[in-house]
């Protein structure tokens, strides 16, 4: 049986969830309420339920959704059960500091490569990571058969590099910095908007 | 007449586009369509003008919307025209990171302090921010009138360090890490995912 893509809002809360779910398991939690789940999504509770409920039968009255099944079946529902390698570009503040995180890690996000313009920081050690050259984004994409990058770079040389992994085969470009970057149709660039969120947040404060 | 609250969804959309008119208006565009508006958002262009239309005539068929008149009346509906001043904890690559970065400059907050529970950073200068010890944060926090206070600690210090700022008054926290972080009724606790962002834009491409 074909089995129908999820709706955008539905796929977008389940991520969330379970990236929420994932750091409670790290936190040692077996359990966790809709009402917990929706502090820290700011989803409300009754959305929450209904988004798991029609998945199955998860949680229990009050004592909540089991914490490693939820993370296995939301899994299960996204097919993203599997480990993905990711190309970083910039290896300044920002590329080192996603570079020593495991933000991406504990989702099954493996960055791969760093690549960095500047010729100066070609070889130095980022971790575990060598930085590379940017001629070598085409040849480590397809050998370690990367479809997502990550754009650490300033915002001046965000389009550039954008390009570069897009020439290179990537997919989905996940945009950390401010500026407003194109890409070719089938291409997916994500843009983090830090601000944006903040405004939403101030917004409700002063109202 | 008193107004009403916008919506959840408005707000965050109306929140997003402004996000994306003023890094358009950096880059010397004075129009700008719903189809272009749609690439940076990721939202329907359909959405993008029903959003906009309730609130009067902004846009004109076949030459897009005027980007200085959009911006202007996204802040006003917003109530973001004023400057606000913002606490940074942590002054290590991701706190330098953001404190060097124009991303939330460019939408009037402004970086007022940086702290660190580090006592070698202390004094230690990140741009035009001198890194103060997080005893000061209660006296800076009043002294400046902040609002706001951004997490760029390891996840491990995460808690504390919102700890301190709620403690001092801070009403919106903007968590960067990947910790989860507690905070009482009334303070609003907004986290980046991007890992969670990731895995639903992988969700679209492997589906």
């Amino acid at each position: 049986m074909a089995e129908e893509r999820l709706p955008l809002g539905v796929a977008a809360r389940l991520s969330r969830y379970l990236q929420i779910l994932t750091q409670a398991k790290k936190t040692g939690k077996h359990t966790i309420s809709s009402k917990t789940l929706s502090e820290y999504s700011n989803v409300n509770p009754t959305q929450i339920r209904r988004d798991l409920s029609s998945f199955g039968k998860f949680g229990k009255r009050g004592v909540g959704y089991n914490v490693d099944y939820l993370i296995a079946r939301i899994k299960e529902i996204l097919h993203t059960s599997g480990s993905h390698n990711l190309a970083l570009m910039g290896s300044g503040n920002l590329g080192t500091a996603i570079a020593s995180s495991k933000i991406f890690a504990d989702h099954g996000f493996n960055i791969a490569a760093l690549f960095d313009a500047d010729p100066a920081k070609i070889g130095q050690e980022v971790g575990s990571l060598r930085v590379q050259p940017v001629t070598e984004v085409a040849e480590t994409v397809r050998e370690r058969g990367i479809i997502v990058g990550v754009l650490a770079v300033p915002p001046h040389a965000a389009q550039e590099a954008a390009n570069v992994l897009v020439s290179a085969g990537v997919k989905i470009i996940f945009n950390y910095t401010e500026a407003l970057v194109d890409a070719p149709p089938g291409i997916t660039v994500h843009s983090m908007s830090p601000a944006g969120e903040l405004l939403y947040a101030l917004y409700f404060y002063l109202t």
